[in-house]
């Protein structure tokens, strides 16, 4: 359960950026912006210099207060009522305001309620790519739930086994293990032998062969905070050209953690990753990882070209992959932490 | 599996409506989308009167194929390179393009990408609202998951037994009832008594209690369409105040439903709900309900004041419920098709 104090320093922490970035006013409508800055994911935020105003339905007032996050919740919570916010926008003199990357239409009818010309701006979400420590602890109990999910894996992914069949085991097991949803939008990954050569291979009804490799792509979730996590698993004896390609993703994996450095850019990362294998004759057909939190897929991006800078508090996926088509798959995926310059690996 | 000849009938589909509304050429990359006009959800289209064009990773150039999908897959596929729509526009002497609805931030880029002015429309969501034969089958199918589970929540759903290990045995069963992923994005929703009065509330440690009502929302999903069904299950004798509440709003959802004609506008079919909640004294929410197929919450709306048209082949939801904070929730949902001009319900 987070706390008024949490939530407070969240919301401070955006001030100060809203100030260096020269955004007056900022109106947080995103369900998981919200629930990043009220503990819970409904309603909408006007923040500004004078007030923090929380607009919600009458059914969650009682909710969004003291009485449920502890003494000091940092907003003014009303009951939403039309056009509530153009009106807070008058009474406190607003002139520039900012919205949330919002689909194009939803801009041009908030600009429409508005009645003015808003910015668009990403400050919420590059915020909550560097984790606050209690995100971190909520992060590193995630990561926890998909290591002992993993463990589950290795035990049921056998010849003979349909694909469906062990992903069911495996998704049970997140869900025993108090996983708040299962894993990812779309559930887990779980693919076979040339079918685990698309990377979004979904399972199927077809058996386990031996031998043959398995890629199981999972995760958890606690408070709210994602896992992600990934091996590629051996089933009967492969033949040594295969295992030499397990062993290589897996160990270059581990080379791409070693050089994280704090101030790093996302891309030069990427290019490491995709070099290394273009000299081992293999081509990379996606990104080297992402950042984790209150989604999978959040900031930083860690892909071609991509100039976000590595920094510390940030929590994001390395996962190199190898895909042959008509034959095989193979992808070794961890989540680390960048902690005093350095990462860690949480799924561990 | 999807074949060609229905891509082809959907691509078509749209070429007429894109007529119909005078788009000259549309380009599609919502995954969403793409999936539902290629089979597989990744890449980009472009539809013009002279050639379809769908860009893709070199990985998957061999499954967008007659070889896939069978003969008369209906694109040129391409591999995706820097500038490729852009050069194509220009081959194809294309004047006017119109996009989905992409956030703000990505609508600026395509447009920079393009190098002109681009429109917006929801052409191809709004064709998706309306099934084809083969969607209705799968709809059916998912719901038939959808049914299964909820025989099963009926099973589990017992005093003593923790919210979060009931649900873990329903989504177990859902799994092995061969839906493709798990309920929804965030999994499916358990909770019992009081903390059902939280529309959203998630299933927790709690024991179930006798006696109390229990609000069990779930759905599977079949070849990529999912279903979406709700009840309110009774623990132990609840009194007589609470039993007529669950009575009401199960009639509710069984008068709503028989209402529903062809050329209704959905806002109507929301205040007939809203207006039969009044009058026993109590608030309504939340919509009346949400249109499902290959995402879970599609067009059409049934909201208040939606403009939306129910129109022959729309499979949406009614869900009426009422929440009462500090007390209970009461929710029963059922998805519908309509087809000659009435609603049959899926999900029994």
């Amino acid at each position: 359960m987070i706390s008024s104090s949490e939530l407070k320093k969240r919301v401070e922490r955006l001030h100060l950026s809203m100030e260096c970035e020269g955004i007056e006013s900022l109106l947080v409508s995103n369900p998981k912006n919200v629930g990043y800055l009220t503990g819970k994911e409904t309603g909408r935020i006007l923040l500004s210099k004078d007030q923090d105003t929380l607009w919600t339905r009458e059914l969650y007032t009682e909710m969004h207060s003291d009485l449920y996050f502890g003494k000091g919740y940092p907003f003014e919570v009303a009951v939403y009522e039309k056009d509530a916010v153009k009106r807070k926008i008058a009474d406190l003199g607003i002139e520039n305001i900012a919205v949330e990357n919002m689909p194009f239409l939803k801009y041009e009818n908030t600009c429409k309620e508005l009645g003015m010309k808003v910015l668009v701006s990403e400050i919420v979400e590059w915020q909550r790519a560097v984790k606050t420590v209690e995100e971190m602890e909520m992060l590193g109990k995630s990561a926890r739930i998909a290591v002992n999910a993993m463990e589950k894996a290795y035990d049921v992914v056998r010849e003979g086994v349909r694909e469906i069949d062990a992903l069911a085991e495996i998704e049970y097991e997140i869900r025993m293990r108090g996983s708040d949803s299962p894993p990812f939008n779309d559930g887990m990954l779980l693919s076979s032998g040339k079918d685990s050569a698309d990377i979004h291979a979904r399972a199927g009804r077809r058996k386990i062969k031996s031998p043959s490799t398995v890629v199981v792509d999972l995760g958890g979730r606690y408070s709210g905070y994602y896992s992600d996590m990934t091996r590629t698993l051996e089933v009967g004896r492969i033949d040594a050209k295969e295992k030499d390609l397990l062993l290589f993703v897996d160990d270059l994996r581990a080379r791409a953690i070693d050089m994280i450095r704090e101030g790093m850019k996302a891309g030069d990362l990427h290019s490491f990753v995709e070099k290394e294998m273009e000299k081992k004759g293999y081509k990379f057909f996606h990104g080297s990882g992402h950042g984790v939190g209150l989604e999978v897929h959040e900031f930083p991006s860690i892909a071609r070209d991509s100039a976000d800078v590595l920094k510390d508090g940030m929590v994001f996926t390395i996962e190199p992959g190898i895909y042959i088509p008509g034959k095989m798959g193979v992808r070794f995926e961890d989540m680390v932490l960048l902690k005093n310059g350095k990462a860690r690996i949480l799924t561990r």
